[in-house]
């Protein structure tokens, strides 16, 4: 571990963010036709590696399904406004005309009706019927509450999702969640996030989950590291998550699985993900440009529905490029937000990877100057 | 510590400042509610561990006592308008129409007026006579006249503050003042600084100071590093007179509080600087957006009525907000200038410190893109 | 090599740009008379080391030629829109007074009418005609279909030229291109990349290339870095490759010409990467404001008619200076867009060195801030 | 010496620039009023070590006298207008209704006149007459012709000055000059400059100069980093050639003066460039700003009389400050740019520096965010 000394009475880590990255291309190429960038998770297979973000501006019942059909994996926020309001996409439809302010005001209001179990489960259904991969987040506080009602109702997979979740949630209430024990007897398997070190992923992986998701404050919507202070800048992340994961491999022989989540806007940066040793990557910015989000035009992520400062923020988007397009191309104008297979595949041909795996082994370099500007 | 080589023919220390920085949450997370940020300072008991800083600008005899019984510590410029004019609160009432060129002007013309003992204890009693602890600021150069009539007055705690402070000011005049006698003579708690080295803090602490303020030109209305070349980056600065604590602790048995002065903006500032090994911050701009603050909309700090070049700055600000919002919310916008105890208190929890005691041993990183940007 | 931890599961080598350097005038200056800048490819003399980058935005036949009785060498695109239309000079023209969006259309509709061999031969003879060196470009794709035959019109020099190519392409075709024996059975020399890397370039060396291009995603108008997260920062990339022509030449005798490719814009760019070690230096942009480029006021590369994701990017820029004063001034105007091969000999004088070879063995200071702001 | 690996086949050293650095404020502070800044060279006295540079826009024979009579040293361009025209002042007054581009044009007009050694030796005596220090540049080209007939008008100090000027300057006329048999046979002390390292210090050192000039590229009117690759970070610059004239010391027993030179706009930058082991600093745009700038609203530097590419840019300034209150004050507006002089004691006080001796010893930190931004 590469450490500073910030001065005479305490050290630091060095952090790499993924943008000061680059994959070298090296002796090899391949044809693009050869890549294979298909995920496998828990014996579900998804034909590319790319997960939608359980965020109400996102993921719908109706765009998870058309996510799943695309190959994909949706996750949806079964704490979000399809588990709160029967009208959810007609109360989200109609943000498309409103103002920012009116926008936080409405969501602020919107969020604080409660979670209805019937409501969640249903959302499950909704997806469950159409023959794709239900996969749904809870937060740590509701996971005992709202978890095995989902499961119940059909849930596939499931998401225990906070800014940071640990193994060893340390409270003084007389009857404190056991997370290894919830998780071993629940029975379906769970992913748990985020996280962003060494330790912390490591006391994750023990509790018997099957993927842990890296990432704190990495988010285009997220402020934790301006207003909390708070973060590991996020290929240092995934590297010492990676380092937890081998670990791990060597004390039980279970395999993690490594899901880079926030921040990644380009093909080229969930390539570096992958590269620092990923198997997946979560996003939701690049995905919300869909004609088939929800919240037209909006972008909000699941911490605005959260108690706490601070909140994430309200940013606005264009929601006018099919899903198929953003994910498939043909590229049509050179903005980078379209193709994102096909440049995850291109990438990898060119940088002589054939597999996910491959490209997980692949030589990187940091620049001081960030891609070259 | 880390040096580098300029040239040949100098060499020089490395330093960071606090937005480099992140707080890497740990494996342990904590319920908020279980979380004490309460600072204790000679016997005074505070409810979280902000100091508004000494400028009239901000602290007001009125807002000194509204922050008082908020919980907190508002230290009052003893050589501020105040102690030089009997209608202060008029006077900045004035600026609220003025131009900033006018403000500039007038600020100059009334701190041309000499500081008035009467007055000076007028401004102590008013705080005094409301139940609240007394804090007030002098100038080195001052403080032997001043500070015995303070003291009188019913000061509680003397803070003698100027860009730095030495314990050992080489001067030709016959009598200088002897600082550590004077400290030890002084029948009330002394606070220093600014400071930003560990030798200097060192000598400082030596004089008998029950705290040290670290920061030398880390205000925003501060000039000092653009136009005397002088400073230490914040970061740095704080963790090196950390470490001289440590030694004069070992020495004497004494533990002088660390207070980080200037500079920070966001409570993630302030839990970096903690987590750095400070005990408190000494914070101006975020508090004076508090509609409580006397000279609406402006921001200057103490260093404007100062003979010297260069003066501190101007800044146009928005003082709208009550105080109790600023630090305890509820936040009804995502700006993070709301909540910033609650805000404290949620990055605590989340990287597991249940006190500022445990947030003071976290661990850091440092990204080489400051806040992910 | 140097090396920094990413995190535990992930090292990175550091890589440096172009920018991040200057040269260090040492103990001796030159009259810049006795400067020479002159430049030998396999026995054709050139009197400066400027390529023209093959992008039909910049080499025409006749702006090839005209380039060529300049002194220099320029490229031409065998796939190019001379290679595709019979009236490629008209087609450009027309450019001129279209917008960005129409320019963009126009293009792909150009560059999907097939590649024709008569148009190429055509294309290649038009320079031999004229008694210049016609050195072409041609991707590893179409090399084995288009190269002998281009040969046979005439062409002198061969580029085989891609985002990235390497001797080891892997692909589940039946009979794969074997690069080092089509490089050895053509009778016309050969120059290969772009590619990055010691591995890379040393397989490439080994196929008997003449020259190696040096630059993955260093171009002006590329976008591989953000989009596809490939590339190494230029000097570094120069300064690898160097080694490996070390190397080679340790094995074989055989010194490989190193030609740094993309991303420079003034002379000094050009000066740093000769004292990288390169020899010669091919640029698009800082030719493309000649007024003999044959797409006036547009400027995009090769990558454009490429069918993958990302497609390079279209600027637009001024051509209106003649190619003779880009080249060899007089100074105008202090843009440093003039005088390029002046300013290079200036620049020689002043740190001493009389030849590039002598450049390449010059003193590099690499600064933190670049180019000093 | 700091180096890094660029790549497998180059090294470089690591450069820091004067904005990267900090004094840092150490145990002891003193009374401003006990603060010397005097700086002696070669007999002459002078009450602040701030040089005036050679430029036009900045000394003509008026404003070096008033200069000198402030207590400084202004140096004039013995080459500049006053040299080619008997009517300089009247030409220059003409400027300041013109715009960019006339000026641009007018100036090369004017300097394309030959230098008249009799206008030249009267821009002498005007300096000389009133009692003040004559300094004046030549370019090293004509210095064997110029200096001679300047020594006799009475010049008392000879700049020989140029982009870079070495000890060892190769040319394949038949009579190159010994610049060190020059120096000694020349009956006047002589400063020469530009230089930035270690060894070409240390060969200039070796001519018998009493001075000489750091800084290649560094000031605000130079393009040679961006145009022509060369130069070296200005802080690393200073220190190398102040180990060259600690070896020449060491050698001789004779101290050369380090002259600081280019790109210094505050205060803060002097004392920096000074501890950084400077004795003192040659600036122009700082005091460009005086009102008895002869070039009113106009800043260029002699490059824009050389033949040479990139020549020197123009800026536009606001010329309408008294000299007086640039160097001493009072300060009226908070920019920095006044009380140049005053800032420079106030840091030294600050820093508990009393000579400029001192303030050469003081420490220094880098930071990696720069002035804390």
């Amino acid at each position: 571990m590469e450490e500073i000394e910030i001065g005479i009475g305490k050290r630091a880590r060095i952090g790499y963010e993924l943008r000061e990255l680059s994959v070298i291309p090296s002796r090899r190429t391949r044809d693009i036709d050869d890549v294979d960038v298909s995920w496998q998770l828990e014996g579900y297979n998804f034909t590319f590696p790319i997960i939608a973000s359980p965020m109400d501006s996102l993921v719908s019942p109706q765009s998870a399904v058309h996510y799943g059909e695309l190959g994909g994996l949706a996750v949806l926020d079964l704490e979000g406004l399809w588990a709160r309001h029967e009208n959810a996409d007609e109360l989200l439809d109609r943000m498309s005309s409103m103002t920012t302010e009116q926008v936080n005001e409405s969501l602020r209001g919107l969020y604080s009706v409660p979670v209805k179990k019937e409501l969640m489960a249903e959302l499950i259904k909704k997806v469950v019927d159409e023959g794709q991969v239900a996969c749904g987040s809870v937060s740590p506080k509701n996971v005992a509450s709202l978890a095995p009602a989902a499961a119940e109702a059909g849930l596939d997979i499931l998401l225990i999702h906070g800014l940071v979740v640990s193994a060893e949630h340390i409270c003084s209430s007389p009857d404190p969640l056991d997370l290894g024990r919830f998780v071993r007897e629940l029975d379906i398997p769970v992913l748990i996030g985020g996280c962003a070190s060494y330790q912390n992923a490591l006391h994750l992986m023990r509790t018997g989950a099957s993927g842990v998701l890296v990432g704190v404050g990495a988010g285009s919507s997220s402020r934790s590291k301006d207003f909390l202070g708070l973060g590991v800048p996020q290929a240092t992340a995934i590297a010492d998550v990676v380092g937890a994961r081998t670990r791990h491999l060597e004390e039980t022989g279970f395999y993690v699985q490594v899901i880079a989540d926030g921040g990644m806007t380009t093909a080229g940066d969930m390539v570096k993900a992958i590269a620092c040793g990923a198997d997946a990557v979560m996003v939701g910015l690049p995905l919300a440009k869909a004609k088939e989000a929800p919240a037209k035009n909006w972008y909000f992520g699941s911490s605005f529905h959260h108690e706490y400062s601070p909140r994430g923020i309200l940013l606005e988007t264009k929601s006018d490029l099919p899903m198929r397009e953003i994910l498939f191309g043909p590229v049509k104008r050179n903005a980078g937000d379209t193709n994102l297979v096909g440049a995850m595949k291109r990438a990898m041909a060119t940088c002589g990877a054939q597999t996910l795996k491959e490209l997980q082994k692949t030589e990187l370099v940091v620049g001081r100057q960030y891609n070259g500007k």
